[in-house]
């Protein structure tokens, strides 16, 4: 069951939650933006759900600092590292998108890393916010020094899921949006299918020997891990563990920020911190190619001849990354933001918690848990 | 069966070839380290077999240019394109290569595109060579207009393999290289399957209903399609057609050279072209980023701890892309390079055609046939 609600009413609500969990009203206003995309795209584990869950929470009680002041602290025509002052990913993400922006403009590519920083939401809102301003944009994050997923072929939680977004704007439709993690899903779709009582598709988790498991409470317990995007060694594992080391190293040794695979993690294996965690986000203008205007065309050419594909399934179109999900915002602008049953009551517990006045469209959710 | 061949032979006798189909001294002893560095660390598939198969006919009968003179044709303080005059591939990117880290060097990054190239081998070849620089790289290549593989769902076959290559310089030990196809495998491995009669694992190819085929013939014979990484949709598959995507944006539209999905595409499909391929290489300096040490200890211990973890199976180490790879390389250096014999066979053919004298220790492979 799903509820519906205004965009404007949920960014309001957003930004206020934000404003009473401490941040300033400008950076409230920012990070309610990439809260409420994922929501309107239809990435609805990264949206609201983790301002309830992640945002507020640890704003109040200050593992995230709500009055972090982000500063840049190294810096070159084509490239910075900003310190995010253990501040809010999505505000600090946001900053260094724009700096990345402003920066390749000049030079033809940018890229800015970040650390010190926290959760930063939806990788696709970084790259998507690039391709509006007509540059190709990459965005990913490591996830500091948690332990979410062994390396291929070992025992020991490691290393993260490392998304990676890249987006290009392709201008007369839906620009092409990739927003991926390095494991074959992200961990919020095995929590959602552990809450709605579903079992996995076999292929989303193994046991330490290759077994296939399709219960998501083995992934909970640590007796099965997500795999990496490939699945196993002969069908490219090593792939998806590969785009995860790469996240980590531009995230974590090159950002300057934690990272996972530390001779420590041997020792100790107790739960680690999500604090000082890294992003990078790399801009790619294509006037600096001699591609202003061809670029976009191609773009476009490229993306509407594979939209024209020949199904397989007949009545099935071919589509890409960023084509459904740019359906869902149009959607969402129609008919107001679809928001879970589960994610609407959060909002409405998180609204009591804040003292904040609880958007009409909520209530009936709240009551129906 | 193989054969072994020192290094330096092989090198020597890779760069009598080019220079006997047509290249300048110069360009076959950059195209012959590019081919030999295949063979070296064990990409059998990418080296001297495609001297043979490839590049040697290509040069010979005009389809490549031996005589082309690359040249940079737009160019801005962090990217340059350079138009391959339909040159070699492996010329063409290794100019680009050394391009893209003299800029990164002065801006902190930079971004090299290439049109109007060919075939240009192992993509790992460029980023390993920038971290030998001590930069961090990204090469990848397009097919051109060549069809492939179908997009996601679809029927007709309208992309590349698209491989893709990361690397980054982790000193005291092997560096790590990541080389991958945005396919579950690149087509060579199919192909080495058929030579040798055997079945391919299941998920590397699929009927367009979705059906697992291990016959490798299916794939040449149009029956069957190589999956994208990632498999089926459930598990991923839009990642790997994705990263083909940006492949393909990055190498055709933004570097003006060919891609696949064109609209003619749809009413031909005629076998197409492989000229006019494009490829991109992105160059990172740590030292701009405050790491010029750092990075490099910081990607030695990630790497190293990655390799510490304890086992999924016991005495089957853990280890990361690059670390197989480095190894290969040692024993290429002691031992010699091993060539398959149907490799060294096709280099013995390739010596009568181009009347040189054939390396002594290929003989006995010739003769074998």
């Amino acid at each position: 069951m799903t509820v519906r609600i205004p965009l404007d009413t949920l960014r309001g609500f957003a930004q206020e939650a934000l404003r009473h969990s401490g941040l300033t009203p400008e950076a409230a206003g920012t990070a309610a933006e990439v809260v409420v995309y994922a929501d309107e795209h239809g990435f609805t584990t990264h949206g609201t759900n983790a301002l309830a869950g992640i945002y507020s929470p640890r704003l109040l009680d200050g593992r995230i600092n709500p009055k972090a002041v982000p500063r840049t602290v190294v810096e070159t025509p084509s490239s910075a590292v900003i310190d995010g002052d253990r501040g809010l990913g999505l505000v600090t993400t946001t900053l260094a998108t724009d700096l990345a922006v402003r920066k390749a403009r000049q030079t033809g590519i940018a890229m800015v890393a970040v650390r010190n920083s926290s959760h930063f939401g939806s990788a696709g809102y970084y790259a998507h916010r690039a391709t509006e301003a007509g540059l190709i944009a990459i965005a990913m994050t490591n996830c500091g020094a948690q332990g979410v997923a062994p390396p291929l072929g070992g025992l020991t939680r490691m290393l993260g899921t490392n998304p990676l977004a890249v987006a290009a704007p392709a201008p007369g439709g839906a620009p092409f949006v990739l927003d991926m993690s390095a494991t074959t899903v992200a961990t919020g779709r095995i929590r959602a299918a552990q809450r709605e009582g579903r079992q996995v598709p076999e292929g989303w988790l193994v046991t330490p020997d290759g077994s296939p498991v399709t219960d998501p409470d083995a992934f909970f317990e640590g007796k099965a891990d997500v795999t990496w995007l490939g699945g196993s060694v002969a069908t490219g594992g090593a792939k998806g563990y590969g785009l995860a080391l790469l996240v980590d190293l531009l995230c974590g040794p090159l950002a300057g920020a934690s990272y996972g695979p530390t001779p420590d993690l041997l020792e100790d294996g107790d739960e680690r911190p999500d604090t000082d965690i890294g992003h990078t986000v790399i801009a790619i203008d294509p006037a600096a190619f001699g591609a202003a205007e061809s670029f976009g065309a191609g773009a476009r050419q490229l993306l509407d001849t594979v939209s024209a594909c020949p199904p397989a399934v007949p009545g099935r179109a071919v589509t890409y990354p960023g084509a459904p999900e740019a359906a869902r915002a149009e959607e969402s602008a129609r008919e107001g933001v679809a928001l879970p049953d589960h994610v609407a009551a959060q909002l409405v517990a998180l609204a009591e918690r804040l003292d904040l006045a609880t958007p009409v469209e909520l209530r009936g959710a709240g009551a129906s848990r």
